[in-house]
């Protein structure tokens, strides 16, 4: 037996969590919003309107768009965006701690 | 913006979680899964069903089914469950504060 979990922030509904930290994590890499979603299975319609959502629920922009230039455009992920992957990455992890050792109380023997 | 979270005991799949506990607790007042499922919105065989799943999960009974008397039958929550619902309940109240806890540790200015 072991204990499972799923955290999110939520501002008049899902606002952040594992699902968009992944998908920023791609696109901070490639630099392309449309190759993260296609890493993630996802359409770019999709991953767009999800973006627009998250941004409208929590208040500042994620993703910073250029257009054109010598690199023909592509995403970049926002100074907010990265503060915000590293504090929730952390949060994260100290979650899966504390419930692992309020597992251990309260199930050590089942 | 706040934090939500949703934990489950996993054993092969879902073992235990909020859903199972509702369902027991309403089983408990009632001694009836009938009842308890209909008031969750729940058919009678996904309930019993469920209810086996978790059985075999958990490696123990969570229900005593009582045929006929004078009652006409019905169910009773076992010792067992009575004693996980009990840990999953104290378990569910610790991690939520734990959470809350750092939470505000981690995103105290968001």
């Amino acid at each position: 037996m072991k204990v499972a979990f799923k955290i999110w922030l939520d501002h008049n509904g899902k606002a952040f969590g594992d699902g968009p930290y992944e998908l920023l994590k791609r696109v901070e890499k490639t630099n392309s919003l449309n190759e993260a979603a296609h890493q993630m299975g996802m359409s770019y319609s999709k991953a767009w309107k999800l973006i627009q959502t998250l941004e409208k629920r929590l208040g500042f922009p994620l993703l910073d768009r250029k257009v054109g230039g010598v690199s023909g455009g592509g995403s970049e992920v926002t100074s907010e965006a990265v503060e915000l992957m590293k504090r929730y990455d952390r949060f994260e992890k100290d979650v899966g701690e504390a419930i692992e050792k309020l597992y251990q109380r309260h199930f050590s023997n089942l």
